[in-house]
């Protein structure tokens, strides 16, 4: 999907609310917290194969759950004036030098133990 | 930015280090909900115009952390099966539903106060 | 452990500091939940007996999470006025109204479930 | 208040419902992060006045969270075999030394950059 789309969708929806004098960036990242929270609330007790199943039944709202996690990062990185895509790359970047496949392969271990750091 | 470009790339990064393995649906909603109070810690003790330059001055690596929170979401959302575009659209609908211009404009109410339910 | 004595301490050394003037409840509040991430951190990809191991090496550093959640858990009951002790006989009574043994017991659910609600 | 008198209340709760068995460090941390993001949704929107007659108004429902809050807290103590009451009072110790109060002093600065570390 296009999150620029998305973004000029979120903005008019603002817009035509009169909601900017409320989103200030620290409520705004409140908001992201507490809807990264639902997703795993989702997630909550279940374990196994108990899980799987409550996850293809909680599909629907997983999906809105994961919806509003994006419309926050999505608003939050337009109102900090964040490139979302030049942070994307650069974030890809520097996972590649912190766990280079030699190291990393079959590994859970954080790149500071990975490296010896 | 284009997200199904993103995810190709997080899926490729996956596969040559094999953690698959260690990516079940919990573990990946734990890595957003932390990466989503990564972000809120850059708005932690500071309010106002000391918040506004300290946003500034972090600008860079706030979105660094927004790149991991839009990592997350993507990654989660392919491993469901979640369609992103779809649960966006369908979000972006109940929100009109719930809030409708003529009431909710100007007003920071949840949209249970505003309807009165 | 006696939570007065510990707020006390913690009164102490935010008055010797001159840190009331920073303290407001959304900071506050905003800490408890960063300091709940830090415990979470302790458990991130690992399960099982991997993880049972992880916790045994890391049960000091998981104190010291769980001293700052009970940190700021008691601070800001204070700074609004809260009695923790009555606070908690309630929850104590409405857990045992939302389960009561006889629907509850070897179950995982929800009381909203259990009850049929 | 007494954490050991709650964790007595905790333990006989849990033992007639059986849940211990649902009881892993994992899930008892997701629970005291969601609890530590119900007690802050009550700070999200409001700012200056409007959040303090808020929280004057929601007083009695922030009290239940903090109370959940406290209660995986406890919880988790215990089924860590961590000691809370030796825990809380090396944390005291450690932030004595990381904030000194001539250093400290009126400064909302984190311990790194107040030290030059």
């Amino acid at each position: 999907m296009n999150t620029d789309t998305f973004l000029k969708d979120i903005l008019a929806f603002r817009e035509e609310r009169d909601w900017k004098q409320f989103h200030n960036p620290k409520d705004l990242a409140i908001s992201l917290v507490l809807e990264a929270g639902e997703v795993l609330e989702h997630m909550q007790w279940k374990n196994g194969e108990e899980l799987e199943k409550k996850l293809v039944a909680d599909k629907e709202k997983v999906g809105e759950e994961l919806a509003d996690v994006l419309y926050w990062t999505v608003l939050l990185a337009h109102d900090l004036g964040i490139n979302l895509e030049e942070a994307v790359a650069k974030k890809m970047r520097q996972n590649a030098a912190k766990y280079p496949p030699h190291l990393a392969k079959g590994s859970s271990a954080k790149y500071t133990e990975l490296q010896g750091k």
